[in-house]
């Protein structure tokens, strides 16, 4: 449970327009009919093969709080567009819906429910915008972080990036998702403030010019900073001064004061070529010790290549690449309708399209997931809930799970080579409320490790990797084919 | 003047961690020193000819309120890097420095100081942040926005990105720089409030699955807002249902309301096929005021072509692409020291690199803009501020001016024709306060439309665009060679 609170800011009216008018709309309609979403995501983002689930603690913490204040009411009440009587009941709006969700840091795939979302129809609809813009961000971060983690291959990654994120919060969310992704730390003094995150620095160049002398410059911070001392070295040129300048410092700071945690810092130029020179200088000098950071515009397939060569690099500073998620800008998660109450009953509901793959999958859902005998996962199964009693004895009993291709549904695969299940979606807020722990950052990180170990290394690639597979019951596939040919 | 505040949420700690180790450093080294720094950008997004500057009012206002709270001041001890003594001093921060600028909405080149900095060296070390990452987004978007809002030529561009947006002030900056730069409206109802941008919507998907019938959600719609009814026809098949249904319902509102103002959106499948298909409908039905706006998944090269080849298409609604500035997710803004004060004179200073366009242009400086007698931009010169009365007689009395080339110093050209010039920075804070006046963003939009139209066409082609001028006096340029050679 981290300090954060989204409240400092209330995000009820982070919203777009049309919740507003619809949620009026359903006032005035069928205020009471109870509708259930789903929140999922369509394609996987970086052509990878995986991604990582992030964003429900802020989510959850900002819905928890939705209130329509005064001074809201009143810009609402100047648009025009509303009625005094509904304006009264958004005055009274608490989020009373129920909630199911993955865990953060779970690995997640296209298609499959990440979120469920249970709630009279007025108040689902005001859940959508912020959900979206939340869990977007945060998954597309902390999968993108997981890319670089896997390519640096041990090797600390530290984010840099809060300089050219896409605005304050966008920042404030990449720290907090690229820390669950798998980053070291983070340069956010607030992101550190606010989530527990090791925060980390070294220096500018602006550092380096304001003194008479480089090697001024580096000294006055060694002596400050002894324990702490990382210095630039490619102010003016990395080889001929600053790398000598740098040498005769962390010397001083190892003869002189007994201190043996140093390094530099490489911001330009041909990195490997400037880390393995830098390192056989280093060495030269007895400072073994020394680590080597290297920065300028990185990314998964930058560091893959230099961890491939063994270039003698010890962390990676990674900046806009990573806050801005290079290569995908925004992930494709929507909120669609799957089920409304029709009297006393759920009706299925379906979002048809000439596109086959934007046909959604009908109804109240959950997921199973499969692993095998080495715990790897070997696939995961949409199930309906009305369904889970007889899946979840299937599964106990380690009888073979029919899995049908979500839109190729004559394709049809026995699963067998199971040993263990998971069901992924769990109640995470009941009646408005939140009814589960919210665990640390470091052990979401964790937990986000520990499931990516259970993903065969062929879905890692960080290009053209193995395609999860993510099927439907039988159940599950009649009734979507039957309600794709009664809209025919 | 809006009425954000962004002390909302204070944003003295979004800040990279080495700043304030840096300043900890200058506080203990030479506290009283007095810097210069520019915010400049180096390269012009998504490969354009321009760009639009923002994010000024923000970024102002949040640093004249700059203050460590308790809780920063405990946190950051709890680091163990600083001492008590600099703990102190933060707790009375305050920023005292002076700053100019350009003007929001204004239209601006690489290279060129956008934003100059005087204060001592620690204030000035604890802007740069902050400074980057609102201006360097605000610009980016308002750029983005700029190039979609020209591809539209005339047609109405309404922002529809919060869903998508990287964090949830990603999503209000955005929204902000967008109609900046030319967005007609937003549906960011927090946008709404806050900035005074008027905030505009449909319907979602869910609307009419939620209704028995695409016909009884249409009439539903249409009797609750029969002034703003935009129809959504794409849910289950645009031209055989969604449009039949739409136009009974418009019809209805046309003959037994006399409204005239309505229409329809597509958000998915061919939009030139289904607009062009859907306005023969529409005006066969006699509803030839109905109009048609269409969504999914638009950037600049795509309206550039719906707009060509005469798309029957009022109005684009564009998310994604343009709030995560699809193409560059980041403008390359920096921050640079360009002058010290060492006893009582400012001493020039430079960053050098081997890559040549990396190297800054030293000392304190000033930009002049020429117009010819069409009023359009003929090249920006940057001055030294201490020879700025010499510039300034040199253009009041129409002498040539020399322009000499940023980087190829022996090409030299005589401006001549020019009739008019503007100083672009102007002091807009002095000693820790703000000083000038922030004009609405609706003022902002319109300067930023006016200086557009002062910009050649061929600056503002899409692809491969004009590279307007931008140019170094003959003082400014040989003091940079003297530096550079200094340093080799």
């Amino acid at each position: 449970m981290t300090k954060y609170n989204p409240q400092q800011f209330n995000l009820t009216m982070m919203t777009d327009l049309y919740q507003l008018t619809m949620m009026q709309g359903y006032f005035y309609s069928d205020y009471q009919k109870e509708v259930v979403f789903d929140m999922f995501y369509r394609r996987l983002p970086f052509k990878g093969g995986y991604a990582i689930f992030a964003g429900l603690e802020p989510f959850l913490k900002a819905l928890q709080g939705f209130s329509f204040t005064k001074e809201d009411l009143a810009y609402l009440k100047s648009l025009g567009i509303f009625r005094d009587e509904f304006l009264e009941y958004l005055s009274k709006f608490k989020f009373k819906g129920t909630i199911y969700s993955c865990a953060e840091g779970e690995v997640v795939f296209p298609n499959e429910p990440l979120i469920r979302v249970h709630a009279n129809a007025v108040e689902a609809q005001l859940v959508e915008t912020l959900l979206l813009n939340i869990v977007n961000f945060q998954t597309l971060i902390a999968t993108k972080t997981s890319r670089i983690a896997e390519a640096a291959k041990g090797r600390a990654v530290l984010e840099f990036g809060l300089r050219r994120a896409q605005g304050i919060n966008g920042a404030l969310s990449a720290s907090r998702a690229s820390f669950i992704g798998g980053a070291t730390a983070s340069s956010n003094v607030m992101a550190g403030k606010l989530f527990d995150i090791p925060v980390k620095g070294t220096m500018a160049h602006s550092w380096v010019m304001l003194f008479e002398s480089e090697k001024e410059s580096f000294y006055r911070y060694a002596d400050l900073y002894p324990e702490q001392t990382v210095l630039l070295v490619d102010t003016y040129d990395t080889l001929e001064q600053g790398m000598p300048a740098a040498i005769e410092v962390l010397k001083y700071l190892k003869d002189e004061k007994g201190i043996k945690d140093f390094g530099v810092r490489i911001d330009s130029g041909d990195l490997e070529y400037l880390a393995n020179q830098s390192r056989e200088m280093l060495d030269k000098a007895g400072l073994e010790n020394a680590k080597i950071v290297v920065s300028n515009d990185l990314d998964e397939y930058i560091i893959e290549e230099l961890v491939k060569k063994n270039a003698a690099i010890d962390s990676f500073g990674v900046g806009t690449n990573l806050v801005t998620a290079k290569g995908d800008a925004a992930l494709t998660g929507v909120y669609k309708l799957v089920a409304r109450k029709d009297v006393k009953r759920f009706t299925p509901c379906i979002k048809i399209s000439n596109n086959p793959e934007k046909i959604t999958n009908p109804h109240i859902k959950n997921v199973m997931r499969l692993y095998d005998e080495n715990n790897l996962m070997v696939g995961d199964l949409i199930f309906l809930e009305e369904e889970k009693n007889k899946v979840l004895k299937a599964a106990d009993e380690k009888e073979p799970l029919i899995f049908i291709h979500p839109r190729f549904s004559y394709s049809e695969k026995k699963m067998t080579s199971y040993v263990k299940t998971k069901v992924m979606l769990e109640k995470v807020m009941s009646k408005g409320k939140i009814i589960c722990d919210f665990p640390s950052l470091t052990e979401i990180q964790k937990r986000s490790k520990a499931n990516l170990s259970s993903l065969h290394p062929s879905y890692k690639r960080l290009l053209n990797p193995h395609i999860y597979k993510v099927s439907l019951t039988p159940k599950l596939s009649r009734l979507k084919i039957k309600m794709i040919k009664e809209h025919q």
